[in-house]
């Protein structure tokens, strides 16, 4: 059964490790945001491809979900030296991954090749693909003014108020190869718990991606990345906010219901099952919330049983 | 008293140490080799710059001459990873120095800024010059094939005979800015006891400095490579023999004479002084072998005041 899923970082990398561990990982195929992508000291980093395969890997950092398990800083203390910004934490082994991705671009050949061979070479079965091959860059409206987005998240710790989002690029990208026919092809399509602003968002904004979703909307599953009011992980909630978005399941259904049939919340959140569904999406209800890997493993095997469920119905 | 010194990697930086410790660093130039620069995983490695720099910054590793002290070979081993070569060894802390020159470089920067900004970064005070901005490599016609010079020197740890060297781009090369004026205006010029075939050879091979030297011969001191039919340093010996060089202090006469006016033997060899002078070059005798730092700074000394005593002798 193939599975296609929609990603940020670290929030949909729990889930993904539950869907890798419910499935045949092979069958597994991951669209990651390149919005959070950034050049510097002449190397381009994709944060979220990275996380994404590092933690597929078994080799992310578990104390922080992203970078290399037991990294260490030398380079990036050294490059201080040379009154270079330091801000943005490159782990010295997460370097050659930047150093290799970035010789390979300039041999000619596309993110979509790098990411292939990035997780091919740390022996991950399940196919990763940058959302496009094309550079797209969010950028943070703030009252400190336009922020490239890992400006904002990590040396601004998110700390200025969202005023406005851009996706830089977008307009000019187009979907990565394979995209398209994954997503026409698969048996059920998830968007993961990631903010849908920043995460999920540059994702829909490469022209041909949103369509191509809600025509399979039937078989398109999001997690709700809120949960009683809060976010899962990192600032969705705080963003939502000082955007003027309310900060719930229910605000999550609208902006997911032209692409998504069914809408996962938590346990926690079964009350807002009505409202939900007044909004126009179906429920599922179960514990989304993932700390330990069981919960991955739980949250994983839930889906899979829903899309299959929904496959043996249909085809009955 | 200004100097300028014409260098190769960790032989001429035993010298440097020397003259950097017998006069006030900031009056020394030194001119340094960059035919065994290398292009790999999209940075530009400039190992004699590098060893130059770090040795005279005091970051240099002593058991190797190269490298600095202490770093670790993180990113290296996980290049291995992405079946990437392996061979050159790449510290983590070295790689920042890489990572900075190779992105100053895209950026537009010549190397000659690359060069001053690494050594200002690590706080040397001596001026230091790549001999050219244009890229020159030096390449080892051998049995095995021709093979670029850290390829030949490294990875087949200088083990295929020398049938013949090449300066590939040395033609299309010109002196970097500020070399031809400083040797023009240096009360003495040092040939350091570095490879005269691989180290000296390419410095000479771009077009204007032999000249340069030539106009300055009275004032130029080379500092002999071979003591008592063996290298100082490296695959000296060797090379020379190979291409059929006699491996001698006279070779070395008859191959610095047109430029450099008194050559300085070991004390071990100074049964040759009458046939470097039969071979056009007057002779001064001291302990070259640099071991301790004392012998640095003594063979330091010895050429400071050999140059300011013949400034001073045609002063008066």
């Amino acid at each position: 059964m193939e599975i296609v899923a929609l990603a940020g970082g670290v929030g949909a990398s729990k889930l993904l490790v539950g869907l890798a561990h419910a499935m045949a990982p092979e069958n597994l195929t991951i669209i990651v945001n390149t919005g959070d992508d950034l050049e510097m000291h002449g190397l381009t980093i994709c944060p979220d491809l990275d996380i994404v395969t590092y933690t597929l890997a078994g080799i992310v950092n578990p104390a922080t979900g992203w970078g290399i398990e037991g990294d260490t800083f030398a380079t990036l203390q050294f490059l201080g030296r040379y009154e270079r910004e330091t801000w943005f934490n490159l782990g010295d082994r997460d370097l050659a991954t930047h150093i290799h991705r970035s010789d390979m671009l300039r041999s000619g050949a596309t993110l979509s090749e790098c990411a292939d061979s990035v997780r091919r070479a740390l022996g991950v079965r399940a196919h990763i693909l940058p959302m496009s091959d094309q550079p797209v860059r969010t950028q943070i409206e703030t009252p400190a003014g336009l922020l490239p987005f890992q400006n904002y998240l990590v040396k601004h710790r998110a700390e200025p108020a969202v005023k406005a989002i851009r996706f830089d690029g977008a307009d000019r990208s187009e979907p990565a190869p394979g995209i398209l026919k994954a997503i026409a092809d698969a048996r059920g399509i998830v968007i993961c718990p990631s903010n849908p602003l920043i995460s999920i968002g540059p994702i829909l904004a490469v022209p041909g991606i949103r369509e191509a979703l809600a025509a399979r909307r039937a078989d398109v599953v999001a997690v709700c990345p809120i949960v009683h009011g809060m976010s899962l992980k990192g600032p969705t909630a705080k963003m939502m906010a000082e955007m003027g978005i309310e900060v719930s399941a229910r605000s999550i259904a609208g902006m997911y219901r032209d692409i998504a049939s069914r809408l996962v919340i938590d346990e926690s959140d079964a009350s807002s099952r009505p409202e939900i569904e007044a909004a126009g999406m179906s429920i599922e209800i179960t514990r989304t919330v993932m700390e330990a890997e069981e919960d991955k493993w739980w949250l994983g095997h839930f889906l899979v049983n829903l899309l299959h469920a929904k496959t043996t119905n249909a085809t009955h």
